[in-house]
């Protein structure tokens, strides 16, 4: 079976590893449909369990959910010019409402059935959204109005790659209104440290924040803020966004509210947004030639038990002491399994877990059990660090949480410590800079005078894009002072990278 | 405002009244897209509650969630017949990828996108499920493979009415495979008696169960069960749905199985679903000439605090007991909120929760306070029961979940209660069969003798259609034995009524 061949490694190839992975772990699949995947259970748990996480962080800041309508009219999508050029092109557009029967057998769409105006597929729900905020919103008394929706989302792309761009994926977009321009801004801001902390804290995946230039920002923004993080690969991948939208779209939409001093005024609006992407990121963060590696607190199971036994009598005691492991593990908040399959070797088990990520392995066999000992191995590892473990029973249930904190923080740590290590800062020369960028690769801190043809010619020069500029404390110390395209006074320090 | 003003009564106009609760309760509203709706903070707050308690009784019984492509080509709804027949007629076509600017500034597909093969918007995904379970399994070990997915589909509907009958809505499709037909059917079974406990024990809304006639039965199904509950008006709502699909679908995508003996077969599939018309089921069963009555288990808030107070030193004091309440409330496992809106009377505060449904109410004052006294409001009372209670604070704060509890436990039987009241059993006579359905309406139970004509004719003649052939126990005790139609001897008991 070709499951026994090992990954292509990440020096080898590592979009082939990256594919090859999310397939062997069971994450996603290939689906009939161009473009199109299909999230497995095992990646839709990391999905569910990420979902958790950020959904309860939305409500904290007081962000409730709603759902609204997959269908755009045609018309909604054509009346924010910016937002136009930037979907338009790309959108699944639906033009007929049922289907009728060939002479040879087949269908195909009944030109009776004709809709008047065409309808798109969301590609996001800006102009939806703010279509009905306006219906909702009279006076100043209702704003904040702070709304987030879970959905799936269809845009276009020709050159796919599971999680990280398919056609139809699913995210959360968040959309508020708000009375004052400060309060928007301080909304769009607001979001980006919730998603850091998610993507520090639970992914252990620490991304760069900052501001995106004029030509990388969304269609329709007036600023956008962006969390970028790098991966093995020493590329960047934009995790996520908060746009702060202006009066752009209330504008459009007439959503407008009475003030508190009787006069109107158009709403100020942002929208946010993170999506299954996230868990692409997660793989090309942590990753390695075996496998997936999970942080332990978005792992669907954070411990898995691998029963060892021969004879029918080893059996009984083996799974006796399990059961009372996961029992107790589970007491303590644990998300614990038990690999009870038969026809299967428990080396075989060993590899598929590793292969599927889980922090924490128990291999327990009748030696284990006679001596009250754990064997536990860790998926984790720095470098030669041992991963195998011999632990009284009673010690590693006690500390089975403790350890798995140990494994997320280290995550963290060891992701951060990459970043820092592939940071080129300081960069002032453009032949070192296409050095970096044509051979390791990685984020490259310079100055920029601001003008979009020097963004524009080093990306034509060597596929870098600005990713952000950074807010304060991801600057360099010392700011630069010169231009890396034009060698003119640099008005910002930016990030460079060759991006996802 | 137009709020001041009370719904139409359900004695008036059933319809309007519903209508009227459903937007003025901010469950959803209608959006600018023909046919679709929004659903609002509030009713996807119950939404995501009746998920999680589904969800968590999915995973109970073993099921895993995963995620399918929104998008279908035409070729795959073409392989089932009956399948094509029942649902060709009423599906989104998507036919262009682009949109490209007009002269006059508008926006039209772009002929050049024109997709060779058009897509379908999924109005349900056993095509492509089982196209990739076809890919999954290979032997009977793959067996059983329960999967369930949560997601958006669209029906091209005609006439629609909130949460009822939406062109698209949110379900849950439960695609089961199976080595063998008797195990299939269990899987059936087994969907029925949980989404049966969910209608119970969380909903409140008891459902009669049993099996579809051959004409009512899914498109592409061996065997459809179904679960009907008893709207106030006496109309039935089909409220969820398991299918048999025996070896259909298997055989047109190739979804085979090498068996234990080292044969080969194709697997045995069940499908199952509820959706976002259960919200519409629950302001049917509960709501009353006010609004929405809420089961306690599924209320977004349970309880809602009012504080009521003049003075500033009267705020402090009410204020700092309400936030104790909320402690010793969240404490105890309760889904609270203290309403601090200001600008708004204590009495309209009273009537907004009280229109949505919120089923316990606290009236907090300063003089309850000095009394150390709690002012406990019910939303939900049978007949003149009186709604209103003063306990002491201790008290009402020790027994505020055993009154919820009795609350739901009182909601159920009270919904038992007036669907038996409005079950009319021993039917034999045409004429009186005539009399209730044109009149009061109801479940009417009688004698069926099998045939299709005679079902037709019925339906022709009353709009009433056979609901269900009851399981055992919600069968008459004493066997019908002549059809109602035709009069020739009963096959089986048949309950009939008018639906949404």
């Amino acid at each position: 079976m070709a499951e026994e061949k090992g990954l292509t490694t990440r020096a080898e190839d590592f979009s082939a590893w990256y594919n090859e992975l999310v397939q062997r772990a069971e994450l996603a699949d290939y689906s009939p449909v161009r473009g199109s995947m299909v999230i497995r259970p095992w990646g839709y748990a990391l999905w569910e369990n990420m979902q958790r996480a950020l959904d309860d962080m939305f409500k904290a800041t007081g962000h409730q959910n709603a759902y609204f309508p997959l269908f755009i009219p045609q018309s909604f999508i054509a009346r924010e010019a910016e937002h136009v050029e930037g979907f338009a092109k790309e959108m699944a557009v639906v033009t007929h409402s049922r289907l009728k029967a060939t002479p040879d057998g087949g269908l195909e769409p009944d030109p009776d059935s004709k809709l008047e105006e065409p309808l798109v597929v969301r590609p996001t729900s800006e102009t939806i959204i703010y279509a009905m905020f306006a219906k909702w919103v009279q006076s100043y008394r209702d704003l904040p109005l702070l709304i987030n929706q879970w959905a799936n989302v269809v845009r276009w792309e020709m050159r796919t790659r599971l999680f990280l761009r398919t056609l139809e994926f699913l995210w959360q977009e968040g959309h508020t209104a708000h009375a004052s321009e400060a309060e928007a801004e301080e909304e769009a801001r607001r979001m980006q440290d919730v998603y850091r902390t998610f993507m520090d804290q639970w992914m252990a995946m620490p991304p760069v924040l900052g501001r995106k230039t004029e030509s990388e920002k969304f269609p329709g923004a007036v600023r956008t803020y962006s969390l970028e993080a790098l991966m093995q690969d020493n590329k960047a991948l934009q995790a996520g966004t908060s746009h702060m939208l202006g009066q752009n779209f209330a504008r459009q939409f007439d959503l407008k509210f009475q003030t508190q001093d009787g006069g109107e005024e158009y709403a100020w609006n942002t929208s946010w947004g993170v999506s299954t992407r996230l868990i692409g990121g997660m793989v090309m963060t942590h990753g390695d030639d075996t496998g997936l590696v999970l942080p332990p607190r978005l792992a669907p199971y954070q411990v898995v038990i691998v029963p060892i036994f021969r004879k029918e009598e080893e059996r009984t005691v083996v799974l006796e002491k399990a059961d009372r492991y996961v029992e107790a593990l589970r007491q303590r908040g644990i998300r614990v399994h038990l690999d009870t399959r038969e026809n299967m070797t428990p080396g075989a088990k060993f590899y598929e877990w590793e292969r599927k990520g889980v922090p924490i392995r128990i291999e327990l066999g009748p030696r284990d059990v006679a001596k009250e000992q754990m064997v536990v191995v860790r998926r984790f590892a720095v470098g030669d660090e041992a991963r195998k473990e011999f632990l009284g029973e009673d010690v590693g249930l006690e500390t089975m949480m403790e350890r798995l904190e140990d494994i997320q923080q280290a995550m963290l740590r060891a992701a951060r410590q990459r970043r820092e290590d592939n940071s080129h800062r300081g960069i002032e020369d453009y032949d070192r800079f296409r050095e970096i960028i044509e051979g390791p690769g990685g984020f490259i801190y310079t100055g920029w005078c601001g003008s979009a043809s020097c963004e524009e010619k080093v990306k034509a020069e060597t596929k870098a894009t600005i990713r952000v500029l950074p807010f304060e404390e991801f600057r360099t110390a010392e700011a630069p002072t010169r231009c890396i395209a034009c060698g003119g006074a640099a008005k910002e320090e930016a990030v460079w990278a060759r991006a996802y």
